[in-house]
């Protein structure tokens, strides 16, 4: 009788190497959610080697286990060094090697095709490379045609299936003709619940209590956010617009724009005449105001406050909800529409889990 | 120099092996649909090596690359005989051996596990097998759980993301805590249109003249369709419901359910008194009537015709739309909503060609 082989062995089997290995910048709101779900069952096959925020980063095990490991990272971290979270990663001997990006650095997502063409797959809630200059995502497209794969599903309505459906619907020769919605999660609250009875600064202070804006809420107001969502959709349906080619007509007057925090704060209510104004001409026509993204069917691409008549999808909006209605060729009488909260750490990291299982 | 090896030849070159063989078990609305998204660019990893309708089947190349296949199945096509289909896609040499079934017969549905079992894919359309019998389910479970893999999309909202999503969902640890909505795109239109104005069976007619419902109306208001993708979608959440679990609500009262087609729809106002007086109920009370699949916490189904105040999602549909809204342990403050056509021969199409391509 002939012996029975081993197993063949892939992987080192001291420490055996996960299946998936996950290096974690950024331990924000997104990003400690993030940590919380590595802790489920639904985690198993994934292993972080490495955490970092924007000045220290931690590769041991030890610690990286600990449930506390944002609080301490900034007393026994390391000082944040790129190198040594990727050395962590080749070292997993894991198959399946991802950087997961929390963060909203410009520079880290600067970084992400280099990354991809080190052979590192990259899952990103950050916005700045798909939704930033066109060379950047260009740069993109080049480094995946390479190989890696890019998990993309937070960056546009917090995981909400919006990017999965297009590219499965174009992947079958549909094509995206027009697209609208409410993509940011305070702006849909602030005109869901704008009626003119208060005035629009004293509910842009209460949605700030609420956590649902920015520390400083112009970063929601400029459009600029959403602006960056509208680029990645386009661009990932094939329209490779440029970040001038939206129009962005946002709610900051130029009189406020070069203020501190503060100062804006002190200032709000210089919002409210010309918003008021606005309500009442809408309400005059049956309408609503709605803070809306549109890309129409010559590719043309706006963000700005439109009126709205009360049969329009997003008239009915609730909450922080986020709205997205594609028209295709083959969706072409009524809309493929797709709502709910489109922000929020766990649902976010929830898609940021998602895309790195899909790598597995 | 070293001569440059010729690429390695994983299947014979003669007829050269597509990487997906297909087989279209159906040539109706759906499968007519199908079979002109697979001369389109999009399916040129596709070979469709044989094709059927109730009587007769097809396996030569020459015929089958015919644009009136579907014509001339029943004159130049053989007798029906699984094997033969069977034997086609063996002789593809692909890799990936699909079976696409777009009928709505339960014989071949009751199949489906078997070719799982012999190393076949399934992507189907019919909803006989998932939205059946509970052990039906349980043979298909215990097939998938030896390989091979079953693209059910088209079975639920025409290929709209909500299988797809749930699963990521589950997938990620989440949860379906409750399920509510619209999944008929005839009844839909009946109840988006009904105002009491005209008569029920006025619009009844008027939706069977458009190709909104069947061409026998009773399947569309017996409810046993919507009640079928309730159990598909409780199913795939985790409830292993039996189809005497989904308290159904039909609109077609015992005495006109043993008539043929042509004598229901002489009596079709026979509807319209209950249907009026359940509609000035609900009006006084400021709400309106919509045939409701909800699926509660406690794994309770029902179907049926349900009163809802105009705040709520489904008063707000148009034309022939599906809705879903789905409540989970983190979409549990708004429910994750997805709507647009649940129906028609293209989506549908689409849908199957989608579950085909992600088999690749
Ligand atoms: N919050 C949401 O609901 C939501 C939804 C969808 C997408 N997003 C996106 O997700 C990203 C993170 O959002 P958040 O709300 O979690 O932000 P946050 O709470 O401000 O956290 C950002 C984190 O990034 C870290 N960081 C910055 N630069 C870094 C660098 N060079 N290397 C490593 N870490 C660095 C920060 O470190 P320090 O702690 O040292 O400052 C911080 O831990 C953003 O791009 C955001 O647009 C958020
Ligand atoms: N129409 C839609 O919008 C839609 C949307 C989602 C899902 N679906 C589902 O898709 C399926 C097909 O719908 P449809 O509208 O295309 O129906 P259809 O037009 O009635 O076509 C059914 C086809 O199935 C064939 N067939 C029946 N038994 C067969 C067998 N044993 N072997 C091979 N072929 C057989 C029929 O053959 P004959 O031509 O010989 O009768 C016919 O070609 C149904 O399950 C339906 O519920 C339809």
């Amino acid at each position: 009788m002939s012996a029975v082989p081993a197993d063949p062995v892939l992987f080192p089997r001291s420490g055996s190497a996960p299946a998936i290995a996950v290096v974690l910048l950024g331990t924000g709101v997104v990003g400690g959610a993030l940590l919380k779900l590595l802790n489920t069952s639904s985690a198993s096959t994934l292993r972080l080697v490495g955490a970092a925020n924007s000045r220290r980063q931690q590769t041991e095990p030890a610690r990286l286990a600990q449930r506390n490991l944002r609080e301490q990272l900034n007393q026994h971290g390391a000082p944040r060094d790129d190198a040594g979270l990727r050395a962590a990663l080749d070292a997993s001997g894991a198959p399946v090697r991802v950087i997961i990006d929390a963060t909203a650095s410009a520079t880290l997502a600067a970084r992400h095709a280099e990354w991809l063409a080190q052979g590192y797959h990259v899952v990103t809630a950050n916005k700045a490379l798909a939704g930033g200059e066109l060379s950047g995502w260009r740069a993109l497209q080049a480094a995946l045609a390479q190989g890696g794969r890019y998990g993309d599903s937070a960056t546009v309505g917090a995981g909400l299936p919006v990017l999965s459906t297009l590219r499965r619907l174009r992947h079958c020769g549909d094509a995206l003709l027009t697209l609208e919605g409410v993509f940011s999660g305070s702006l849909s609250w602030l005109f869901n619940q704008y009626d003119g009875r208060r005035p629009f600064s004293e509910l842009l202070r209460e949605a700030r209590q609420l956590g649902y804006t920015e520390p400083d809420p112009r970063s929601d107001l400029s459009g600029e956010d959403v602006a960056r969502k509208l680029l990645i959709i386009a661009r990932n349906a094939g329209y490779a617009l440029g970040t001038d080619e939206v129009q962005v007509e946002g709610l900051v007057p130029p009189s406020l724009r070069a203020l501190d925090t503060e100062a804006f704060m002190a200032r709000l209510d210089e919002l409210d005449a010309a918003l008021a104004a606005r309500h009442a001409e809408a309400s005059s026509r049956g309408c609503v105001l709605r803070f809306l993204a549109c890309l129409n069917q010559r590719g043309q691409a706006r963000v700005g406050l439109a009126e709205v008549p009360l049969t329009h999808p997003a008239a009915r909006l609730y909450g922080t909800d986020n709205q997205f209605a594609l028209t295709t060729t083959r969706y072409n009488t009524q809309p493929l529409v797709i709502q709910g909260p489109g922000a929020g750490p766990e649902v976010t990291a929830q898609a940021l889990l998602g895309d790195v299982l899909a790598l597995g």
